[in-house]
């Protein structure tokens, strides 16, 4: 075989064999297709397209590229939970220990941040002590002990994954649908899941802008997890304004304890309930949304993440600080009326310029600044009333309280916001 | 500048900057633009096009990355002329000769041929002494002698070219228009040609496959040749079967011969006379159809090919020698009827297995071996007349003889063809 035939094939719209996807991904892991043929082949890709059965073919293949985690040895389904991105979204904090709580195992693998805010790893580590990296033998032996570990996610993992990720993004391939979707799958599969709850985040703060790009990259994930033998599930959320109340990774920390008392916002609860109804079904587990919301009440799911914390060597005193940043400013608001646009990538770049999140890879986060909303689309707010507060550890400038108001935009008419927009099963 | 940036506006179909091709041009030249980068590029123009304006900045900008001809010592309009290729082209041969017996002064840069047959520089140097690399002083000093020469392309022409194309060639971004337009006429240009005659080849044995295809690249190079003012005439010419009645090197320089003794095939004889019109009118020169014959019969044309020869160090005694293959066998046709069909690519690579092409770049050619039509498509033959020579430096199978027939498909029914199809000014 010759990648130019097969770069070709694509090209002109053909549908390439299994062996080809193979010969070409195994071939450029181990170096024998150089960069330059490979991202030809996205570019091709880009405007033709891939089939269901090639993108399975390419994503099994990527499987296999990499380390792949057996957790066989964990009795029931292991479901795993992704979600495309977006600002503010601590949403696994609480689903995990949430799902957990019912007997449903989580074995789950997070990745960091890159871009205006921190991933669920890097919020974890803001918690003392906490150790998000574990061999493969303890991160099983936890969730046998109790059912939940959120561990960093391995190097090993996908490594075709890691070359063709950094090779798409300096060639203006990284979106196209049958990559992305492969790119995702091929890390939960490799993570060892048997079923899979996609959040696909659609706005402008995520990486689908649209609702038809959202829809169609849900549908293939969907499409792919059945062709491959995984149960899967995606949901597709509003990410136009940020997720939830805070943004900043101790900030974050903090939503998810007061949600998992049961003490969070509405709608974020509401949202991270429906969440978890349908990763217990993924696990064969039905449940209504009192029962879930229930967990949230009674203290299980708390328990759930304290006994996390604890196990992965997290300070469970530290949990409950608050931010230590040293300066804290309420924004308050100029007029009366109802809140009608927070622009989620807005305020995930301010709170980027706070220290909260990594322009590039080699940056360090300051975990104590952020944002907290106290109104979100949609409230009413009066003139004078308390907007946010910003965390920093730098004196807040007046051109920064400039800068944050002018993104907020009020008017006389009350919007609705709903954050589950469709679910595709 | 960003080439991500630069790849994703050609991908999502804008129109590039004069700025930003000559940046990524340069750029990829210096090795500060990798590999990677310019085949994603390549692979979007391949899509989504570029407009004549884009073109010309390409084109112009490739032209700086190497050395460039300044040929303005040379008195009078400086023509050029390029073919796409095919399969026993000995125009450049004939034509040359022919326009610099009219006193118009050509000087010509060629190329050694990969694939099926040499290139004229290879059949050139089959002609014992014959010497093709010169000084650009020592080029130019014989042009204004004797109107003429012909030497080999310079390493220094067009650096960017040299390395696109053999990226485009493992990438399958080979077969793109804007591609193959500012390839061809940076060479010319940086050659130092005012005027240039393009030969766009049409049919199985040429790069364009169809009329389509060939009329839009001839399009695409006249108007390009316009916006970076370089009067522009492309003719597109039947490839269907070889050109005239031989190939090998040294067997097309006897046919060269031939031809401009007055005694050539005599389709091939009008179709570099219509050339030579086309290319003297580049000149400001205006000829007759009749004018310009005359030249082949009263050896004019013959008289500046010989003087180029003796220029160049070529022994005129070697040049009349026939070929000294040492088998040869005639092919007869097998029943009556009249010849329809002799694939040009077939009878190409057939030639190939004899020895008078290069299958990769380190392959040495044997001059003396390849084929001798007496029959083209549209003649009459009877059974047992001989269809063809076959010249060859190894004993001639039966095998090969079968191959050879298989190829040539004969009819009762005549067939019409001719070789200039469409002239685009």
């Amino acid at each position: 075989m010759r990648a130019v035939d097969i770069i070709q094939k694509k090209r002109d719209g053909l549908e390439l064999t299994s062996q080809e996807i193979q010969w070409l991904i195994e071939g450029y892991t181990a170096g024998t297709v150089p960069d330059y043929q490979m991202s030809a082949f996205a570019m091709a890709v880009y405007f033709k397209g891939m089939t269901t059965r090639e993108i399975s073919d390419l994503t099994m293949t990527m499987v296999g590229t990499g380390q792949q985690f057996d957790l066989s040895e964990i009795a029931g389904v292991k479901v795993d939970k992704h979600s495309t991105g977006g600002v503010g979204d601590k949403v696994t904090l609480v689903l995990v220990p949430l799902v957990a709580s019912f007997g449903v195992p989580v074995a789950k693998m997070s990745g960091r941040g890159l871009g205006h805010t921190g991933g669920t790893i890097d919020k974890l580590e803001s918690i003392k002590g906490f150790q998000v990296e574990r061999s493969q033998e303890e991160f099983i032996q936890q969730v046998q002990d109790i059912e939940l570990s959120v561990i960093g996610q391995s190097d090993q993992l996908v490594r075709a994954d890691k070359l063709l990720y950094a090779l798409r993004d300096v060639t203006a391939t990284v979106d196209t649908i049958p990559l992305i979707a492969s790119s995702v799958m091929s890390k939960k599969i490799a993570a060892g899941a048997d079923s899979i709850l996609l959040d696909v985040t659609v706005g402008e703060g995520a990486f689908m802008k649209n609702l038809a790009d959202a829809r169609r990259l849900a549908q293939t994930m969907v499409d792919l997890g059945k062709a491959v033998g995984r149960k899967t599930t995606a949901v597709i959320t509003d990410m136009s304004q940020p997720l939830g109340t805070s943004i900043g990774n101790r900030l974050e920390i903090l939503e998810a304890l007061a949600i998992l008392q049961g003490q969070g916002r509405e709608d974020i609860t509401v949202f991270i309930c429906e969440l978890a109804q349908i990763m217990l079904s993924l696990a064969d587990v039905e449940k209504t949304a009192e029962e879930v919301r229930q967990h949230l009440t009674d203290g299980s799911a708390l328990e759930k993440f304290e006994a996390m914390i604890a196990a992965q060597g997290g300070d469970l005193e530290d949990l409950y600080r608050p931010s230590s940043a040293a300066y804290v400013l309420e924004v308050t608001a100029d007029q009366d009326g109802y809140i009608t646009e927070l622009p989620a990538m807005e305020f995930g770049l301010f709170a980027m310029r706070l220290g909260a999140g990594r322009a590039v890879k080699t940056d360090s986060l300051d975990y104590e600044t952020g944002l907290v909303f106290e109104k979100k689309v949609g409230d009413r707010v009066r003139a004078g009333q308390v907007l946010a507060k910003i965390y920093a550890n730098q004196k807040i400038s007046q051109e920064l309280v400039t800068d944050f108001k002018k993104n907020v935009k009020i008017s006389n008419e009350a919007v609705k916001v709903s954050e589950i927009i469709e679910i595709i099963a």
